[in-house]
């Protein structure tokens, strides 16, 4: 249903991005795989990531989940646009346990101002992963705006 | 419209429980004030918090926000019930720059299992604050299940 | 915070929009006031908008609640400008239930393209009113588009 | 995932509960389809659904999709139980016209006392079908309170 990337170069431009991003460094987020309307985001569980009762904090969930979309909508923008998120929505299902926290971002809908990316967040544990939260996000496509440039 | 707290206890628990809040710490944030019913958050934008474009990642402006809006709920639970998000949409509406962020949690609507707060995030520049972001959360009061204590 | 009516004629332009809005006829909604970046809707439960347990139905809630949020942006938006809600969020406190249903929309934040709106739901029973939900919209100004003008 | 309905008889329940929705019926909705997990609602744009621009109104594209998702979540629940939406959230992609609009509410994670459903609502015009809206919704299972049984 969207049309394929406007940038050849989109991976490289994710991977730049992603790389000038402090938080997802503070957290020890990474990319897993980067495809046009496609993003997803690794997280291991540990001390520096979690909440009072020992699992994931919503917000760093959010951060990678967020994070997801955002670039997952970024693959399918035209070249020197940057992307800001306006908002989003988060349920979170499960506690975020286990070995390792992926957010696959993915692509709903590409407008010219506004793009819709829903983030499945999977737990992994044991050679099984669970769905623990869903993040439906809505994306602007920025151009022309000093500094604000993937 | 909020009964009163039921745990007069309700300021050290919300103390305890966010120092034990991993992510809180590796953000740098910190509680800046808690009454019945209210709890307000601050950050500090640095290089750890940000994204691409040198504003405070929306991950982080989220994390304080549900943060605000979780403590907020505990003020007026039940002495050993834990508080979990089930869910929370954040509307972004400026981006997240100068000396301090504070989120500002409020219950909106307290019930037996499930409660409604709202936080405002403000920024604060040369002595003047502005608007930046807006969640509302459902929170959930946890009672008898093992490690969910606040 | 936000700056006053870029139209002087709002008050007509809305109640000359919402008398096109079929569904707020067939619902038997009505405009109970109109002020710059706020108006409000009451709708009286009856077994035409309710769902099966005699409630109003959340549709019913949400598009009192809808409106009032986009008509309430309407109010501060340019001459020849259409509104349109690009998402919202409700959440449903209580039964929409008593003599009437009011929906309170306030302007948080306008900007150029988009418009940051709340609206609080109450129902009116025996003298009191209590809150029965919360919505935050989006609203998008529509400028040069064929048809879409309010 | 989810496992499959507690109650063998849920698709006369879905069909009986749905006869007592009022607001249905005013908007002239119906159910297309019904299955363990998965409800399909129609809706047919006319006069009586409309906003201001001859679309179909936000108000009622939730109303049906909030019932699609409401729905698909009873498939599920135990004899006895009602469900009632304690939140969801929409985004609006395309204005709602064409011959005729399709909510299709699946059940993403049923759990003991909430559940989380989505629904998509397409807009069919000329043989061809477009996405024009996403919701997300927490449905609460209700069990032994009076009168909200479905």
């Amino acid at each position: 249903m969207n049309a394929g990337p406007k940038d050849s170069d989109y991976r490289a431009r994710v991977e730049t991005s992603f790389a000038r991003q402090g938080l997802m460094s503070t957290l020890g987020a990474s990319i897993l795989n980067i495809a046009p309307g496609a993003v997803d985001i690794a997280l291991s569980p540990g001390p520096a990531v979690l909440q009072q009762h020992g699992f994931v904090h919503a917000g760093a969930v959010s951060a990678i989940a967020d994070t997801a979309a955002g670039y997952s909508a970024l693959t399918l923008m035209p070249p020197g646009a940057g992307v800001l998120t306006t908002e989003f929505k988060i349920n979170l299902l499960a506690p975020g346990t286990g070995e390792r926290l992926v957010a696959r971002g993915r692509v709903v809908k590409a407008g010219r101002t506004l793009t819709l990316a829903q983030s499945e967040v999977f737990a992994e544990a044991a050679g099984t992963e669970r769905l623990i939260a869903l993040l439906t996000a809505t994306l602007m496509t920025i151009e022309g705006r000093d500094g604000v440039v993937d």
